[in-house]
Order: structure tokens, then C-alpha cells, then sequence
């Protein structure tokens, strides 16, 4: 599908009208189109405003809470936030800010997460800590997508983990990557766009690889490794699991469903949160430089003839946002199709913004 | 070669011996034993009694210090140990130890270490946690073992990533890898075993795959999510050497080498621990619960028919230990042969203890 260049600005506010149409508060209606937003600017279309209408539709569902208040108890150096069935995005950014605050204090914090909802890439709350020069970390557990490997029966989801690490010249290093070889966004993205299933990305439900979209949707997802070691990839996000789900009193493992349509309600995810403040171990200033060093390491590094471009992880991401911000950003046709559906749907008249 | 069986008491004594002829401590050398011989017992010969005579070796050369003298630094919810070029499980141990204080006091621990060398299974100090009823997570730098994405300067260690829950009937989730598809020391046992290199296992200095051995061990790992996704394996590798190395103020990234015994000295190696007490966010009792569940529901996938066996993380070294305790530990051929040339040249007499 042909792609749409929109101005960033233009499509936050087109978003955020979405959602207060749909009943949310203006405060949190922009808070969700800021974190989708984000992963656009990055290229991450996968986790962008491809899922408003999703979000959209579990509103009109009753599986998201457009009116949440959430319940946060302190627990001295952690967190916990109950979100009451609320959007992802409101309660896990509220988690990581209560988690800062006590890094701030203590040097290090935690945040427990239960009763919430997809809250779109987990990198942008491990990303929230670098505004405080910390080290951020970000998992949530959700629908099933990886079965044990070995086996064929959904047991966990595609758990992120996501870690922030402040640079000093250098962009960020920022890690956000789902336990599969290719995140099921990614597929839903393929799918939406009419393009071909790529080798390699997804298997079928029986555990067998495919290029067929229709049993690629409810199939399982390849976990890292695979297919020598696929027990890795099921095992950190297994772990994962442990941290978002079973630790902070949410549903985990199998008391989650496939599709979140067809779950239990409430659908009550789970997000788990740290954040360490590097100035606990060594002066601020010396961190930052050796991580550049880093960064300039893996930018150095001879290239394979023929083979990827070489990026520090979060490099990518971090200059597609900076030309997008300058020059427009450019989403998948199927991501502007779905929002402007719904915009009808809603009565919302307002156009989207093409960029210049 | 063929597997020989031995008692693991007799083989915890045996390797304790040789390295308090090398010089160290009565306990320092029973620490290091302990913690290869734990690896051996869940079948994780890789990271076993296989690399005592690379220790002793180094110590020899200069690059281990078999008479450290630790400088512990109290940091409040942290510690940070200078190892002076000591035993990476002496330091380790310590350090992992310290942690867990500080997360008995606070609910969590961190732990960060320098000035240390390769401290064996990453998974012994995550498993530390586990009798005090914690979550212990730990890694490592070390020696290059993986280029960028797209690249072939070797630019990160293989830096493993452990965790270990706590459960309550079943045996505890422990997982513990490194970031390629397998563990470099699985490469070295094939290659002193004799055996053929199985296909997808590594990488030539030139990034492309091989089955050559010589060639394999001058090359590189193949990072996780791989061929589709490998950046995925290397930014975990890369953001455990922010952790590691470039946190702890050790040595890190092409500071180091492709092997140790060409590196500077001191080698300088980095380590990075946390301790988090699942009671901050729930019961201990509830939480053990729910991840006997996770555990549970692992066992109870159903299989793909003629894949691989299906294991909750950690499940299958844990009966692979209690087996070795009862019927005695079966080791590589090529690791008993290497422990028994080393106590000739050392001067031992005693015989290692073949199981009944």
C-alpha cells in the first residue's frame, strides 16, 4: 500500500481527538497518542498508530477502561500501581514516573504493574528514565503468542525487554525487542499492507514455519535461538513472565488467551519497571563517556560485504526520529486508512496533516 | 571420546587440590571447584570442570591472582568489589553475597564488580538468591565473541544473562544463556572431544557460517535471532556490556580480546548482580505459587511431534543434578583427561574417584 507523509504534531492531535471521542480525558488520550507516536518516529510502525484503532475498538469493548483511576501504593523502594483496567500507555508511564521518583531518592526503584492493558513498545518507558540520566527497564507480559520449545500450546507472551542507557554525545542506547525472531506486529503490519509474509518470521499453530498470513494470525511466534536453541527466546520471556506477571499480581501465563478479544475480562496485564541511577557506581560523567565508546565501538565495526548496515542498538530509530521531526513522517498507508475509518466512525471532521 | 563417572564429592576434592597447588587458598580453591562442579551436575559441561585447566593456566601466566585481596566498597543498596585480579567465582561468590545483604536489609541489592576474571556459569550467582527466597539476576563481560549486526569486529563478550525464581514445589526457574545461539565452551568440548561441529553453531572470522573447527575457533558467535534478526542477540549481549563493563568500571567492549591469554593486563574483567525480594510486591507464598503454575503449565504443553523435549527453564539441569548426586556425574572424556594431566604436572597423586 502506498505510504502517507504526515506531520508528527498534526498526528498527535488527530489521535489524541480519537481517543477523547472515545471518552478518555484530554491528559490521557494524549498521553497513549505520545507513546504510539514515539515508536513511529522510530520506525517502529509495528507498535505505532497501527494499534489506535485496536485500542479503539477494545474501548467499545469494554476490555479498556476509558475512565480509569488508578490505585498506586507505595512500597518504599517499588511501586505498585493497579491500573484498574485502563490504557497500557496512561498506567505504565504513571509506573515508570513513581519508579523515578524513588531512583531519584534511593538510586535505584522498582514498578509492579497489574490490572492494565497493551501499553504499546516497552522501550518507551525504559527510555523515560534517560531524561533523569538513568538506566531504564521495561517487560510486560500480554496475549500468548510463544509456546515452550518443544511444544505447541501457547504459554507465554512475547514478552519485551526493553533497557535504556544513557550516552553522553552519542543517542541513547536504547534495547526494545521482542523475545520472537520478528514482533507479531510486524506480521499484523505485513497483513494490513497486502504484502507477503517474509521466510523465517512466523510459525503456524502446529509449530511448523509458514509464509501463510492466515496461519501465520493464529499461529505462534519463533522464539530466539530457534532453530538450534529456540529454548532461549522461550526462556527470557518465560522469565519475563515471572517479572510481569506472576510477581506483580496480574494474569500470567495460560489465564491469558491468544487474542486479547477472546480473554477474560478484565484482561489485567502486568508491566514490571526498574530503573538504576548509574551515579550509584561511578561518577555520571565518566559513564556516559564509556558508553559512547561503546556506541562508537559497534559504529567502527568493518562490515560484512553485502550485509546489514551496522546501528548501536536504538541508533536507527534515534535519526529516523530526527528526520521525521524535521521533514515529515512517513506511516504505512493501511496505519492512515485505519485511523481515518475511524475518525468517520466517530465524527470526528478534522483532517489529518500532510507534512510539507 | 568415551564418558567416564565420577563421584562429584571425590571430583569437588580433586579440583579443590589442584588449585591450592597452584597457590590458592583452601577455600578460595574449594570455591571455584563448587562452582564448576554445580554447572557439571546440571549437565552444563561447557561451563564445568572443563575450564579448570585454562584456570590454572592463567594463573600460571600471570593473568589470575591466586592470592586477591577483595576491596569491598559499601554503596548502600549496592556494592562494589575490586576483585585484584582474583578468581572471577571468589570474586563473584562475594559479591553475589554482599547483594543478597543488602536485599535482605531493602528488598533489592545490586552488585557491581571490576578488576575480576571469567567467573564460570553466570546461573550459579543468579541461583544464589535462591535460599534466601529472592529473584537473583546476574551477567558478565568477557572475552569478544560477537560483532554488530551486519559485522565482523568482534566487539561484545558472549555476556550471558541469568535469572532464578523462586518456587515452591517445583524445582526453581533458572535461566541462563548466552547471547549466541550456543555458548563458545560448547564449541571448545566439541573440538576436544573430537567431534564433528554442528551446523548453525557458529561463525568464521568472516561472518559467514562454517562446520570447521580451526576456523569456528578464530571466529564468532552467531547472536540470537539470527539469520532473520541477529541484531536481537547482539543489543542483549551489548546492553549486558553496559552493565558489566561499562558501569563497573572494568575493562569493556574492544578493551578486551578475542582470547584472554592474548589480552592486557590485568584482564579486568566486569560483573553485574541484582537481588529482588518477591515479597516487595506480594506474599512470598502467593508468588511461589503462581510460579509453580508458570512451571506447570510449561510441563503440560502439548509436544510437537519429534521436537525437542519440553523443560520448564532450569527444569532439566535440576534433575540432571539430583540424578549425578545419586548415581554419580557422568563428565567428557576429555575433561577428566585434562583434569588428570594437570595434577601430574602439578605433582598430585591422588586418583579422582570413579562412582560406584
Amino acid at each position: 500500500m502506498e505510504k502517507v507523509r504526515v506531520d508528527p504534531d498534526s498526528l498527535l492531535d488527530f489521535a489524541t481527538a480519537l481517543f477523547v471521542q472515545a471518552g478518555l480525558s484530554t491528559e490521557h488520550a494524549a498521553t497513549i497518542a505520545r507513546v504510539q507516536l514515539e515508536a513511529d518516529l522510530r520506525g517502529m510502525h509495528s507498535h505505532g498508530m497501527r494499534a489506535v484503532p485496536t485500542y479503539l475498538d477494545r474501548i467499545r469493548r469494554g476490555i479498556i477502561n476509558p475512565r480509569p483511576k488508578l490505585t498506586v501504593t507505595d512500597l518504599g523502594i517499588g511501586v505498585l500501581v493497579d491500573g484498574d483496567a485502563g490504557p497500557g500507555q496512561v498506567v505504565a508511564s504513571r509506573a515508570m514516573e513513581e519508579c523515578l521518583l524513588r531512583a531519584r531518592r534511593q538510586r535505584v526503584g522498582l514498578g509492579f504493574v497489574r490490572n492494565s492493558n497493551h501499553f504499546g513498545a516497552a522501550g518507551y518507558y525504559a527510555e523515560m528514565a534517560l531524561a533523569e540520566d538513568m538506566i531504564g527497564f521495561a517487560t510486560t507480559n500480554g496475549n500468548l503468542v510463544l509456546a515452550p520449545w518443544g511444544g505447541i500450546t501457547p504459554t507465554v507472551g512475547n514478552n519485551p525487554i526493553a533497557i535504556a542507557v544513557p550516552a553522553g554525545e552519542e543517542p541513547p542506547i536504547l534495547v526494545d525487542i521482542a523475545m520472537s525472531v520478528v514482533a507479531g506486529g510486524k506480521v499484523d503490519l505485513i497483513a494490513a499492507e497486502g504484502e507477503a509474509l517474509p521466510e523465517g518470521w512466523w510459525l503456524d499453530a502446529a509449530g511448523q514455519p509458514t509464509r501463510d498470513l492466515a496461519a501465520a494470525l493464529t499461529g505462534l511466534g519463533i522464539p530466539l535461538g530457534a532453530p538450534v536453541a529456540g529454548y532461549k527466546g522461550f526462556a527470557l520471556a518465560f522469565a519475563m513472565e515471572a517479572l510481569a506477571g506472576a510477581l506483580t499480581g496480574a494474569r500470567f501465563g495460560r489465564e491469558h488467551t491468544l487474542e486479547v478479544e477472546n480473554g477474560p475480562l478484565p484482561w489485567n496485564e502486568g508491566h514490571f519497571f526498574l530503573a538504576i541511577d548509574p551515579s550509584l557506581a561511578m561518577p555520571l560523567a565518566d559513564f556516559k563517556s564509556r558508553v559512547d565508546q561503546m556506541i562508537r565501538e559497534v559504529r567502527s565495526s568493518q562490515p560484512i560485504p553485502g550485509g546489514a548496515p551496522i546501528h548501536a542498538p536504538g541508533e536507527l530509530g534515534w535519526r529516523r526520529r530526527e528526520q521525521a521531526l524535521r521533514e515529515g513522517l512517513t506511516l504505512p498507508g493501511s496505519v492512515v486508512q485505519g485511523l481515518q475509518r475511524w475518525a468517520n466512525e466517530l465524527g470526528i471532521t478534522r483532517k489529518l496533516g500532510r507534512a510539507r
